[in-house]
């Protein structure tokens, strides 16, 4: 069993990214500049971005952080998304979700220009992705790709079951497992919900996204043995022992799960630390100009 | 055993945007318009918009035909999208395919205003349509939606197995039927050139959307007691007994397949007049300013 281990990766990756900024730098090119959005005080938001922010200064891209009050209207924010639009300084940004409840987050991220939409929201990026047109792919699905794509998982002519339909994961990674690519090509299923036989589907997946968000639910007899098991979920439980308080519990039962896998990632130090890649890699792309 | 009879569903369809059309009229509001590009003398290409001119005609729809010469410049065509997008006469307008080789569609396809795109072929409204937002659904996806709207056909976690994975057919339905829905909630897998094992896979479908565009391959052992099968092909194959030397054929053997059914479309007269009402609601949408 071959434990895909996200952080090693990640940091494997973030040494590439420093390694071109630093050739942008000495060829005096412009370095690349993330600016994000945050409205309120959140304390999950802010943590999440404060990782984001870090992972930019890792790498040697810039990054400013906006940080409105919670009571700004939503027409402010739209006016500063503009600017952020017009602003070519900024090669891209993101706007950090949930906001308050009088912005409406659809509203916002339709004024983003998907030219600098680093996160792959904009209904533009979606559709790109459809297509098979350049565009930014959003964090966790990436995420998910480049873990694939490093750890040479063959994903062509496989069956592979994404459990899940979020707009976010579930939905976006069925897109592009099965499209035509070097990291695509597999028969997907896609279940949630509503699916009724998802234990029987399950085990008939040569690969396994997921990607629900209910803790431990994907046990060792849903698995078919020589399985990859990728595991999206990250819940925090509550747990005295640790310093925060609480722990991260994935959506696959791991120690029943991992000894039937040819593959698996951990929660923690599985897609998690691919996710902000992801963004730094957008942020990349953005400042060169891939996606216009 | 049920036949589809989307030649029927089509006509009732027609009727009732001929009603809405003549209330427009009546109430003195701006009567839809539709325009209509296309570029050469293609045979294919003249015969499929002269269907669509007829269609408006049939239901009061008002209908431009903008037919240019072979020899037209990209740059010509790009700047006759851009009128069309300012001509506030102008609900909506299609752009006929195939383009002369010297006119990169994808160009053409991002330059129309995704509020005018009545075919739905324009990465936003693909994107919109992937994240549930108000968007226009393409031709033939959403004649399929319609045909198992009217026709009652129960999609809620049913194992729904989609042939052919294309950005016009397969691609969207496999989505639409994923969605969170009245139409949607389906277990959706999508299978393709690359599906290794696609008779174990339609064997377990309760509904099967064939989009191959290879006549006849769904044969009657491919498909379980009391499925239901969409057929979406239209092949022409050669026939002297006809009056065109040619007939239609879809992608499934319909004698073998249909007695196993509960219900099934017939080719032709099933998905293929579906196809057109889909581009006559778009339009209808468009002047009601349904997708801004």
């Amino acid at each position: 069993m071959l434990l895909l281990d996200g952080k090693k990766l990640a940091d494997e990756i973030k040494l590439e990214i420093a390694r071109e900024v630093q050739q942008i730098k000495l060829a005096g090119g412009k370095v690349p500049h993330l600016a994000a959005v945050i409205v309120g005080n959140d304390g999950g938001s802010l943590t999440y971005v404060g990782h984001k922010v870090k992972a930019c200064e890792e790498v040697g891209i810039r990054s400013s952080l906006l940080q409105f009050d919670e009571t700004v209207t939503e027409e402010f924010i739209l006016k500063e998304i503009t600017k952020l639009n017009e602003n070519s300084d900024i090669d891209g940004f993101i706007v950090q979700l949930p906001l308050p409840k009088h912005i409406d987050p659809d509203k916002v991220l339709l004024r983003i220009d998907p030219k600098k939409d680093v996160d792959g929201f904009h209904p533009v990026n979606m559709g790109k992705v459809v297509l098979g047109l350049p565009a930014y792919i959003s964090a966790t699905p990436q995420g998910i790709i480049k873990l694939i794509e490093r750890y040479k998982i063959e994903t062509q002519g496989k069956h592979c079951v994404v459990v899940g339909r979020s707009n976010i994961v579930g939905r976006p990674i069925s897109i592009l497992l099965s499209s035509k690519s070097k990291t695509g090509n597999a028969t997907v299923t896609l279940c949630h919900s509503k699916t009724n036989n998802l234990k029987e589907l399950t085990l008939q997946a040569d690969i396994i996204i997921a990607a629900l968000g209910k803790p431990e639910f994907l046990t060792g007899d849903m698995v078919k043995e020589g399985a990859v098991v990728i595991d999206v979920g990250t819940t925090r439980v509550p747990d005295t022992t640790s310093k925060s308080g609480y722990r991260l519990k994935g959506d696959v039962k791991f120690d029943e799960v991992a000894p039937k896998c040819s593959a698996i990632t951990p929660v923690p130090g599985g897609v998690g630390p691919m996710t902000v890649i992801s963004l730094l890699l957008n942020t990349l792309k953005a400042s060169k100009h891939e996606v216009d």
